[in-house]
């Protein structure tokens, strides 16, 4: 049953590569599966990357890797390690095996020709694995120069950034949020050219900067950042980098990922600064009213018409396939009016984004001008805002 | 926006025509729009058939109508009419909207080029609409010859038997169950050649039945009623037929269905009648162990192995991709040793249909013979078995 693989890097020579057998529970070994299946990808070419590396020492450690070559993930539970040793085992299959177990004891053994069997009370398997020797290496989390950040700041700073990031794949630069770390505060910026996500949190000591760090980070390793976060229990986390590669240390994982090259559009210079007509209303209202009048917006755009009056604020749209729709809000404005085209989705996102609890602030200038929106929370350490590009309707 | 479609049958002339004017409470209109939206087409090359028909009467009620042409859902709800008259809606985008508007009363009213205007708080939408006399007539419930029926006793019955219809649209007549009704019992029946669902449900007293009256019900048509049944608090239904349609009035709501053409297979003969080797285990044991073998069955079969050894039942699978599985169970068993082949998706089917909650009995005569289940459940009056044809492993 032997396959072979390209050996993609130099596999790494100080691991153990012994006949693995080891007993684990079930919840702990399907706690650490659940964080590490989802950096395999489903559709790889690559026969071992759709595989797991299991790696047992004689301190009674089980770590598993997973990677796709552009991200990797390293977790690890306790286990009774009778023999030390490493396999591989195709991780959808596992991970679903595992889940199908009734809770207890795992035994893992590796047989001949990478087979691995799987004992749990009266049931048994045998799956078929891969040579150890063709899993690549990942990289090494570096010995210094890490930060340790905030795990709920940068928990919150994510999900308020990552839906504005660009998902065309030729926009490479876009295709990541940037990460601002000074001594005192951090930022996170988003955006794909038609909107911008831009959050700030000050107040937070982050040892070891000077000056300005700025990052670049993948929405993909983002995604898979947020996921880490909302399953630890830790305060902090570790944030470091080498030439390549960004490594995020959260509880006992290590998520790693290959940086993006480019710079990032000097977002500073679009932020605007003369929005001085505003008007707040309640976010479940305004949530309401644009997902009712996006019905009839054009499909192909989704814009949707903003309209400023004397202590008004009308939604409209129309379509010629569907028929047309408007929506009212009560609320005080005395400037003068003004009439704004924005896509609908772009609207909604953000108010998905900041929740329909509190009141949200929206800002223009004129209906050429770039439009901006914030929560009216009240939250000083926390300063949230959206830019919108008008549309022509 | 008139829009010209083929008028697809003769237009209900005695049916109200005027331009429609009415209020309605969103709750009450919510509620029969989701059980008529799912008779909806969704990719349907003839428009008026994504519409919903409204009728408005005098007597303060709206009648909504939609149909594929297969099938047909009439239902109503009370309303303050201002204007009887008739309109036709787009049955989603309606759909959609209603959802999104708040609770209290919706103002809907006929414009001129079949334009409806929904009215509803500051909302206030119009929606292109087509002629009225473009929508297809639906079949009238028959003014005599119907059947009462027990709402739950058809309920399980077709919860029982559904998944056993076949798949294969070329299978005509394989494509429903056969609802079977004497003076004092009910059974369903559903097959797909390769696995027989059957269930009679004794001690029902149906007036009006002399001998017996088997009628084959679509799939889609039960689907339907399933989800009728589910949501009426009716203890009753009616059911009736003509020469080409089934009807079942469930509360105020008519439900038709082309008749499907041809003759059901004589399923009595397949009935194994000397299947004296049996074994009866934990329904949820044997669920666990079906999914855990399952997925290392030949992915295109889907295959597994029973076998029954003095006092274990032992399931197994091996697949050359993934490797192989067992899983025992200890259960009383003292006859000669067997070992037979299954579809393990077939056996989930049916543990599925009778719930995890208690044992199950599993009756064979040999590895060539049809297998059968039945829930071992004490319970006389509904007689639940269900046969599968071995597979050679």
């Amino acid at each position: 049953m032997s396959t072979s693989v390209p050996n993609l890097e130099s596999p790494v020579a100080q691991a153990p590569t012994g006949n693995l057998e080891l007993t684990v529970s079930r919840a702990e070994l399907l706690r650490e599966l659940t964080a590490a299946q989802s950096v395999v990808e489903r559709k790889t070419t690559i026969p071992i990357l759709s595989n797991f590396l299991f790696e047992a020492t004689e301190d009674g450690k089980l770590t598993i890797t997973a990677t796709d070559l552009d991200q990797s993930l390293r977790t690890s539970c306790t286990a009774k390690v009778k023999k030390p040793g490493a396999c591989t085992i195709p991780a959808r299959k596992l991970y679903d095996y595992i889940k199908l177990l009734p809770e207890g004891d795992i035994s893992i053994k590796l047989m001949d020709n990478h087979w691995v069997q799987i004992r749990a009370g009266r049931s048994n398997t045998k799956m078929v694995g891969m040579a150890r020797a063709n899993f690549p290496q990942v990289p090494e989390f570096p010995a210094s120069g890490a930060f340790k950040i905030s795990v709920p700041s940068l928990k919150g700073m994510i999900a308020k950034t990552i839906f504005a990031i660009s998902n065309e794949e030729s926009r490479y630069t876009l295709n990541g949020a940037l990460l601002v770390i000074k001594a005192e505060s951090m930022a996170m910026v988003a955006t794909d050219g038609h909107r911008l996500a831009h959050v700030e949190k000050l107040g937070e000591t982050i040892e070891g900067v000077s000056g300005e760090k700025k990052t670049l980070i993948p929405r993909k390793a983002l995604a898979e950042l947020s996921s880490l976060l909302g399953s630890t229990e830790a305060d902090t986390l570790e944030f470091g980098d080498d030439e390549q590669t960004l490594f995020f240390k959260v509880g006992g994982r290590v998520l790693t990922s290959r940086k993006l090259t480019g710079q990032f559009p000097n977002y500073e210079a679009v932020l605007p600064r003369d929005n001085n007509k505003f008007v707040i209303v309640r976010s479940e209202d305004l949530m309401g009213c644009i997902q009712r009048v996006a019905q009839f917006a054009d499909e192909r755009s989704g814009a949707i018409k903003i309209r400023l009056e004397q202590n008004e604020l009308k939604l409209s749209s129309s379509s010629t396939d569907a028929g047309e729709s408007e929506d009212t809000i009560e609320t005080p404005y005395n400037y003068d009016p003004l009439v704004v085209g924005f896509n609908s989705q772009y609207l909604i996102d953000f108010l998905k984004a900041i929740g329909t609890q509190g009141e949200v602030r929206l800002e223009f200038k004129d209906a050429q001008s770039a439009g901006q929106m914030r929560p009216e929370d009240g939250n000083e350490d926390v300063k949230y805002r959206y830019i919108l590009m008008p549309m022509r309707i």
